[in-house]
């Protein structure tokens, strides 16, 4: 068999940054930029920690909780049917969204987990935005503990933002992403502010004579566009909004709110970390796969792990209300061969389907990463992908396909 | 009372990172050098992994093993006398020593504990070179197992330092320090080679302009000094050719190596972490201060962890032979106002205090890291600090009358 080509290796995840020490070719580094590169990337996502400054959030001092395993759910020889007519192989389905790693608890037992590229279970995977339920869970948390009040405006606990676009939003405007702010959020377009921000976050480096600026820099200068509370509008600065609040709400750094309320108690295998911003303020983090599912399952036991209410139950509850269907609907902008999300609504920084006899809840985050909890059905998946492109979108095609045939092969060979 | 003033708040290592944000003046980091800039290293070091990228060894699924608490060591009364003759009260000594945390183990037993600044018993905090020890022990772990051997050249396993210093040495004399190299290792001379060094570790920010060259890219430039093997040279350059050595020999990174021989195997509450050279090879470590009295309490108990063999007696045993006295003695260089340490020697990267009666090996590292195994009196003691000044010998003549105060006091008090 001949060698194969750098082309060839460099696909595969596993290329980057091995043996002792790495040729410069495999070198991955965050400053040049080059970690977000694909298929650079593919090896970044399973390694943040080692290419920029972190904090963990511990586990605790317990045991992990063992996810026991149930029959196992062969995927091998199905298809998958696109939302474009289109039949892939579950094999292709995988590859083509370059996924890191599936897993599917059902009923409380694992029944299907594969790892592929630069994944194993014990390795951190980034969230991207699917993070961002994890803050919302939290932010729900505290105004049930009566320390942020979700009618009151986001100027009281951040007198800051008083010339900003949050001067006269409500902190449930921000929870629920119904901020009308101007704010040009395209990740294709150097030019646009999503980078100045990302700089900002930690996400990409500072060019060369700028003084480093932090998320609470950027924040105040971002300017109103209109009416809040009628449109859904995905805009990232939201959630560093909602960060800020939930900080000075529980007066506490979100790692530890995030230990604390959550990972301390659903008996996590690894503890997770988040990047930092420049000021050492928590942007978005990287937990296992088997975590992830860990958290999906205590949101679809209604907050409980075992016998423990470890999550108040008016806090699942308001999350599984779901969202305001109309200014959803109103928020999806159009994308050429991009089909939009139909029934869906955003409800405190989750993704909430509306099926015709359920709702499921979805953590969501660039390059297709998801955390898909469907309580009737007893079923959580969780996925981590590395794919080409960043949005969430250019994946709906295929992700709720598979989604919804894991469902189907769920219910139909377990009952 | 009167506010405190801008410089008493900095001498609080409390005062960095703060708030929500933290203020500019309050902000550390790397990439401008600060962070290693006194007293800003009071909060660094317990916050390593926030400023730079790291590796985390993992301590595995378990619970944490419980350090029980035995009859508790009151230090508050007694007083310290220093070498110099100079008595200090034990908070004096405390505090002229930045001490960030300091516990006892006596017969197993958490008989003395104590968290100062920015410490606490859950953050990990910098070992510095005490981390050495950790490669040492596992150095003689693959010695053991038959996967390198202690004779043979380092060549042999690392052909790239065929033009170096190492040319013809062999494993024993790195693990042991007694390579001849010219190399000039003066912390405080800007010109020192030791910067361009630290730099490649990343423990220094690079210079701007320049291409950013990792451990191994300086090591093969290192250049000879004569014959080895004769003298104590305690350098820098040595710990990385062992942990080169080590990733060769084990086939895997150190960070894997310390998890699987160590960390899953002391019941560890915390994982450790790892920093980083500019191609991603582990450097130093951090750990939490509890974590680090499970490994001395390993060591103590000759590798082992309840009825299991951990590390192999024959380990233990190698590394408690200690080294050459007179060898060590010839390499300690007179310094102004310092005790040398007289009979000492240095074994497997471990420090090694030959007392009349006993043998007691030490991990020690800048500003002030000390682990210290006493077998004879069933006693491990673990110390993190943060001086101004950066060698541990800056300290020895308070350091170790501390060892012995403790080692008096609970041999007194507890039989």
């Amino acid at each position: 068999m001949a060698n194969p080509t750098l082309e060839e290796l460099t696909q595969d995840p596993n290329y980057w940054m091995q043996g002792f020490p790495p040729t410069k070719e495999q070198i991955v580094r965050f400053n040049d930029g080059s970690y977000y590169d694909w298929p650079k990337l593919r090896w970044s996502f399973s390694n943040i920690q080692q290419l920029v400054p972190t904090k963990s959030f511990s586990r605790g001092p317990e045991s992990a909780r063992e996810l026991k395993h149930g029959p196992t759910l062969d995927l091998e020889n199905t298809t998958v049917t696109t939302t474009f007519g289109e039949t892939l192989t579950w094999q292709d389905a995988l590859s083509s969204t370059c996924t890191d790693s599936i897993a599917v608890l059902h009923a409380g037992k694992l029944v299907h987990e594969a790892y592929f590229g630069a994944s194993s279970p014990s390795k951190p995977h980034i969230l991207q935005s699917a993070n961002k339920s994890f803050v919302g869970t939290i932010a729900e948390c505290l105004i049930d503990e009566g320390k942020l009040c979700e009618h009151a405006p986001v100027t009281e606990l951040i007198p800051e933002l008083a010339q900003s676009a949050w001067a006269d939003a409500t902190v449930r405007q921000v929870m629920d992403m119904q901020i009308n702010m101007a704010f040009h959020e395209d990740y294709t377009d150097p030019k646009s502010e999503i980078w100045r921000f990302l700089r900002a976050m930690g996400m990409a480096p500072h060019k060369s004579g700028t003084t480093p600026e932090s998320i609470a820099d950027v924040l105040p200068n971002i300017q109103s566009g209109g009416v809040h509370g009628e449109v859904f509008a995905y805009r990232e600065p939201n959630i560093f909004v909602l960060g800020w609040l939930v900080r000075r709400a529980g007066n506490k750094d979100l790692a530890t709110q995030v230990s604390e309320k959550i990972w301390q108690n659903i008996g996590a295998e690894r503890d997770g970390y988040y990047m930092l911003d420049d000021a050492g303020s928590e942007t978005t983090c990287s937990t296992t796969l088997r975590d992830l599912l860990r958290f999906g399952e205590l949101m679809r036991l209604q907050g409980k792990v075992g016998d423990k209410q470890v999550i108040p139950k008016r806090v699942i509850d308001s999350i599984f209300a779901g969202g305001d269907l109309a200014k959803f609907a109103r928020g999806q902008t159009p994308i050429p061969k991009v089909p939009t999300l139909k029934n869906w609504s955003y409800r405190s920084q989750w993704w909430i389907r509306h099926l015709q006899d359920r709702i499921c809840p979805v953590a969501r985050g660039a390059h297709g990463q998801v955390l898909y909890i469907d309580p009737a059905n007893e079923l959580v998946i969780a996925r981590f992908g590395s794919n080409k492109q960043s949005p969430s979108s250019a994946l709906d095609h295929i992700m709720w396909p598979m989604v919804d045939l894991i469902t189907e092969r769920v219910l139909t060979v377990q009952g």
